[in-house]
């Protein structure tokens, strides 16, 4: 997360318009989708007669059958359960062999270490030595195979589903990548969760599935239907995670989405569900396991699970998680930022990638060593290990006499001869927290859900036996004795730290599922509210802080009721400045907005008199048509006219044409020579050729790429149109009968000649209904807005005319308060809109007048003429 | 449901625009609420001072810090936590207090019925009377003081929070008029459910609380707020019902929203879980229970829950409860159709209101008469009881021989000497289906989810019994016996019908919370999810299916993976006939629009050759401006300009002026008559006068209360400005000179003129951007753009060109299938946008054409008389 900095800071993502695309989105696409599917149905018909001829003597009924049979299952898959139910299989074996792969990494570790036990040194060789190699390892393959692996993956999943496309970050590369170094850093024995790569695993195959799925047809190809598929595999991943079906679902809701569609809640249970049954199922068949249970099952008794006294206690390992995860994430914030202020420490880094990793690996694995320091923090011990004595039913410090209590398996690693059973929950809470910390910073794919929530476990372990040691008898004074189960404060620690870090409730959820009992709901919810509550006070969620140091494209959230922003408003926070261009502008006005610009679209305004907005143009469409415009097919064609014209004069001044003959002879070489050097890639000519004389600044030039460079390429169906539709280039195979003989200078000429003409826009594509806001829309109706549809930027306008634009970026900088409501110029109360009181709506007003009179003034015209508008039109 | 059919019929209900409204809606209500609160500050602090001069002997400082912790008191009302647990706290004690009533009516019912016991006759008129006068009181009750208590509450709730206003939902009558409805239904025993009215009880909890607050300042007013605190009331209401906080947010949430903001999601949880903690607390504090402990425990063995093997005997519980349910809901609609369809029957009850439910209360209680037909169907059972029993962790038919279990408390009612308990079971199922999906017509304050519940319940036994009966030493093979437990088929058949029922996933959850286990996770998810994909094919959830026969305004969902909403566009569903205004109409074109539509709002384009949407203008509005222009002032002022003219032209003519003085009289003495009448009411004047001359159709006239009457009306501020600051007014008193002396048919002739004057929507309140929609749009994409927003309707445009309108209904009707993809043409595969092979690109360019040419017809004019136009528009 740190070594690769300059990657992430350097991180490429394209931004989707989400709105401005949907003029042919869904529409098109089930259309293709549907033509594709009629005439594979076609084919495949017509391949069955073919056999039926081809074949009779064999049995062709059978075969006949057979196809019949496969056409259904075809067309059945297309059904989202198919598509789920794969999804789900697939997961929650990943999820499985993942584990058992990890299982067996930790065996190894522990064998080696155990076998070597004569000699201590050798022993610390052997228990530094794996991590090392192992998380170097996976550093140094996910690095060559694919960066875009490192991490968590929940803070990408979420600015993906919120519409943006990262790049390479739902590739099969990047897949691999994930799974195997998420095996080997896990494997490692490091304090790493793999419950964020799972999510990223689970979006990664639910892509990889769709794209394999659309080669059987389907509607695969379907944007929003993919959104709504990668929500449900990231409830997938956290649910096969954990075999946590629920919890999974809420969790990824909570994480990655900011408006949740209701419709979708199925798919996300339907997945989950049926992932975290076969990833069960799969451990009773490995006979692990004797029946489907939860993961990390407790044995609390269920009469009477906790005494109301106890919530004092509950409610204070809920504030003090609060606080610990805020402190969590700003530790977590501060080491990344650490290493990349240090530009010495940075530089050297950069160059030795994979020493950070192993130099952080070397230093946690040598505090663990368990004849070392280890001793007094259960180190030697696995996270899975530590959580399940952790969770256990029996009270340590029973008595308050910690020696007495029957050790039997992992319990055995919490007792040293010397030390109380306190000093080393608190040794490894304090340990553990650093390490995790910055274990997570290492650039491996890894979480930090899983260690959080140990320590988690560990602090309510801490509380609660504490609390035994208080009340030996229990608090419950009348009646029956019920002593105080330190696990049950455990499983509330657990759920209130990692909800704090992650700022979700719905850990809550989780912990039941993962212990398999609810009887702690009370408490859990209390703490994990008020953990809540603390932690978002003072600190964004984790995944949200590394968005931030990622620079991911992300909207922030509001948070809790921040009811200043209600008083800003869209006119207070947009920029007035816009980039427009105009129905009657002019090539060269075109090529001036481009140069001076570098916003993704361009608002189309009637007039720069009336403003009034009539759409919006893509950067890339005016990049096309200007090099159209300024194209060589277009000058050849000049040149062929003027050629012509040249002819025409000539034969009307030699009527007789005694040169004829020869003149035809040498214009039909020069036409083969022509045509030979167009039809090498006839619809290719016009953005290959070079933009140079015209487009002399580089900010165009530097990004040949946006130009579309052939029909066939993915950028848009309208692109495609846009060159294979192109009278020009059709006519260019048929009479091109020129030579391109023009001067440099005789071609800067044409060109100052050319940006002076009209634009034509008839073949560009523009944006009919660009998302519009008003003036006094709310800041916080404006980013509810932005969030509910993905927007990237909306225009401001006032009753059809342009003033103003917000982007994300206006919006992001408001919400994080760079314009502050001091700032924000206070209008009076009730001030409404058409108040004539205020300018606003007095401009308003007088802009109607305007418009008004304009109309007067242009009625009358047309009236007087109407045949010459008329002629003009057609 | 039945009985007031008419009064549903004819439900009033106000579509709100939200959209439209966003144009003042926050960022006003903000600023209102600012300078209140400043003013109020004010104020307290002058009070403060006179204080301090007035009362200076007595302990000043000490009253000085009373008002301010006052002040910071009520500064902190605002905050959203205090409000969320004010709201718990109120809920979970109304919770208690019905359930405590309805507790102490049932155990009334059973002593009377047990008292009587020397004769059966005298015991039957008993156990019939007492359910009888209960719910003719409940219905008769409910009747008089609220009629919209009536039902469960939850369609209702669904059609508010997507941003309808139903009238009178919200009130303390119906509030009133609920619980008390609610505790008498409950109270008679009859198979009623109170999750649902608590839902509506909650909201209205919550807004009634809302206006309470906004007593003490704050920002109560807020619409936004409003909504996000009724959801959360939602969750509040099933959340302190079942004391189930996770399970009611979900379960809310899947119920009454569409889309759901995360952001929002903290709110439910932390109301839900308080009032959950205080109603379990209450439970303690009376001494009912030892701690804080799940509604309907169960003692099921946590080791070993269920085999592998099970799974598909829980799968069938799924399948068949998914046909149950749809079955369910089916027969509910059939049983209101039938009634309402029958007219002599329905006019008869029309009547007599009560007999219905009495009539049915009677059949119900005759039939679960202990001593008659309820022997064999557990008929003194009460509901709760039932479910404890059903619940019950031993198996009732061990070894097949029934006879041998235990029974104790409760479960004795199972058995019967004669009769095996599976026929017990079968019978309890049906009888109970029926009387269920029939008492639920009764129009009282009722909901049908636990009635549902128990019989899911009661299936999952039958289920398990059997398979108990079946395999008496278990399923699992190898090692121990574990005997099957049908309490746990109990558990799953109960999640899985009351799931298909409210097509609900979270119900699985509710399942958990309310039995205090987790351990059936996967059979219960399994089967709900099961029921769910069976019962969504075949019908409507319970709630839809209400608001189908309700007619309320809903947009209805568009279900599982319909893909070929795909393939319908706005284009094949839009009106393309739009009612329009034009910027240079005259009043005539006004009121000729206003008299054929009956759209809410009106778009405002430039000019009928452009056709570039510029507004939308609400109808009231236009209704005003109209009224204003053939208003009394306007026609006063007409006669006083005449009156002017007059007496110019004769001081023209006799310069002299040897009647001036004569003249000067009367016109005082008029003047004081018209000031005399006119101050009676100057700023009613215009909208109070008839608009019969001009108006003569009843269409507008018979809607008088849409005119705004009133500055102090409450309609909108833009409207009292509209009549504050019209100049006509405040002129008014100052000289008027002149009397209404026009006949008949002089004013006529007065508004026949001013009819043909041009428009001026200066003081006329715009949407300047109502929201816009393109018509490749495809229904899918519509469909969630509405229920994101709310919208109510959208105008369909193109490149700035209005074409077209969608509004609700036409989405509804698309959606129903009125508009079937085989009556869609099929438009050839690849038509991009763009594409110059179709029609409307071709058209869509030709419009282009022409706003430019008229641009540059327009354009010329201007260039050469500039003068003129800036003329104008001074």
């Amino acid at each position: 997360m740190a070594g690769d900095g300059a990657d992430q800071r350097a991180l490429q993502y394209e931004q989707t318009l989400m709105y401005g695309r949907y003029t042919q989105e869904l529409g098109v696409y089930a259309k293709e989708e549907a033509a594709r599917l009629r005439e594979g149905g076609g084919q495949r018909r017509s391949r069955t007669l073919d056999l039926h001829e081809y074949d009779k003597s064999r049995c062709a009924k059978c075969r006949i059958c057979t196809l019949r049979c496969q056409k259904f299952l075809i067309s059945r898959v297309g059904e989202d359960w198919i598509f789920l139910i794969l999804l789900g299989l697939l997961m929650a074996m990943v999820s499985w062999a993942v584990d058992f792969c990890i299982a067996i990494c930790l065996q190894a570790q522990k064998w080696m270490y155990g076998g070597l036990d004569s000699n201590v040194f050798l022993q610390y060789l052997a228990w530094v030595t794996y991590p090392v190699v192992l998380i170097t390892f996976s550093a140094g393959f996910t690095q060559i195979l694919a960066p875009q692996a490192v991490g968590s993956g929940i803070p990408e999943m979420k600015t993906i589903l919120r519409g943006v496309v990262l790049k390479e970050y739902l590739t099969f590369k990047t897949f691999v990548a994930k799974v195997i170094g998420l095996t080997c850093a896990l494997g490692s024995g490091m304090p790493l969760g793999k419950e964020g790569p799972f999510v990223h695993i689970a979006s990664l195959c639910a892509a990889l599935l769709s794209k394999f799925m659309s080669l059987f047809g389907g509607i695969y190809e379907n944007e929003s239907r993919n959104i709504e598929m990668l929500a449900a595999a990231c409830a997938v991943g956290v649910g096969c995670c954990f075999a946590a079906p629920i919890g999974g679902v809420l969790f990824s809701i909570e994480v990655t989405s900011t408006f949740f569609a209701v419709r979708n809640y199925w798919r996300g249970f339907f997945a989950a569900t049926f992932s975290a049954f076969i990833f069960r199922v799969l451990a009773v068949w490995n006979r692990d396991e004797e029946t489907i249970t939860a993961l990390f099952k407790t044995r609390f008794r269920l009469d009477f699970p906790f005494d109301l006294q106890e919530l004092p206690a509950f409610a204070v390992i809920g504030i003090a998680s609060g606080f610990g995860g805020a402190l969590f994430v700003y530790l977590n914030r501060l080491i990344v930022q650490f290493i990349r202020k240090q530009k010495a420490i940075n530089r050297f880094l950069m160059k030795k990638r994979l020493l950070y990793p192993a130099l952080v690996t070397l230093l946690v694995s040598t505090l663990t060593f368990p004849p070392g320091f280890g001793q007094f923090m259960a180190g030697k011990l696995t996270q899975k290990e530590s959580l399940v004595t952790l969770l256990d039913n029996r009270t340590w410090a029973k008595q308050g006499i910690a020696e007495e209590f029957d050790y039997i398996g992992h319990s055995a690693a919490w007792k040293h001869p010397q030390v109380n059973v306190f000093v080393t929950l608190v040794l490894f809470i304090v340990m553990k927290f650093w390490m995790s910390a910055l274990a997570t910073t290492i650039p491996v794919p890894c979480g930090a859900f899983m260690p959080v929530f140990v320590i988690g476990a560990a602090f309510g372990r801490l509380v609660g036996e504490s609390m035994a040691a208080w009340f030996p008898d229990g608090i419950h004074t009348d009646g029956t004795i019920y002593p105080i189960v330190p696990g049950g404060y455990a499983v509330v620690g657990a759920a209130a730290l990692s909800g704090a870090v992650t700022h979700t409730v719905s850990t809550a959820v989780i912990v039941f599922e993962l212990t398999g009992q609810i009887s702690h709901i009370l408490p859990v919810m209390i703490a994990v509210i008020l953990a809540n509550a603390v932690a978002q006070s003072l600190q964004p969620s984790l995944y949200d802080s590394i968005i931030r140091i990622k620079k991911l494209p992300y909207l922030p959230e509001l948070g809790w009721g921040h009811h200043e922003k209600y008083n800003i408003r869209v006119e207070d926070i947009m920029i007035r400045d816009v980039r427009y261009i105009t129905l009657n502008c002019c090539y060269r006005d075109l090529h001036n907005v481009l140069l001076t610009g570098h916003l993704k679209t361009l608002a189309l305004v009637e007039s720069v008199e009336s403003m009034i907005l009539l759409g919006s143009i893509e950067r890339a469409q005016l990049q096309a048509l200007l090099s159209m415009q300024l194209g060589r097919t277009r000058r050849l064609e000049f040149i062929r006219e003027q050629a012509m014209e040249e002819k025409k004069r000539l034969s009307m001044v030699s009527n007789l044409g005694s040169e004829d003959g020869t003149q035809r002879a040498s214009q039909e070489v020069r036409f083969q020579i022509s045509t030979e050097e167009s039809s090498f890639s006839p619809t290719r000519t016009v953005p290959q050729k070079p933009l140079k004389p015209a487009l002399k600044r580089p900010s165009v030039v530097e990004r040949p790429t946006e130009i579309p460079t052939s029909p066939t390429d993915d950028s848009g169906i309208a692109l495609k149109g846009l060159f294979c539709a192109s009278p020009d280039t059709e006519g260019l195979e048929d009479d091109v009968d020129v030579e391109d003989d023009m001067t440099i200078r005789e071609i800067a000429e044409w060109e100052e000649r050319q940006l002076d003409e009209q634009v034509n826009f008839t073949n560009c594509k523009i944006d009919p209904a660009p998302f519009q806001l008003v003036e006094r829309t709310s800041l916080h109706k404006t980013h509810t807005i932005f969030s509910l549809l993905g927007l990237d930027h909306a225009y401001v306008t006032s009753i059809g005319r342009l003033i103003g634009v917000v982007s994300l970026k206006e919006l992001r900088k408001a919400i994080e308060g760079s314009v502050t409501v001091k700032g924000v110029k206070v209008r009076p109360p009730l001030a409404s809109f058409r108040d004539s009181g205020t300018s606003s709506s007095e401009n308003e007003a007088t802009e109607l007048h305007k418009l008004w009179d304009r109309h007067k003034s242009l009625s009358l015209p047309r009236e007087q003429t109407p045949s010459e508008s008329d002629e003009k039109s057609q």
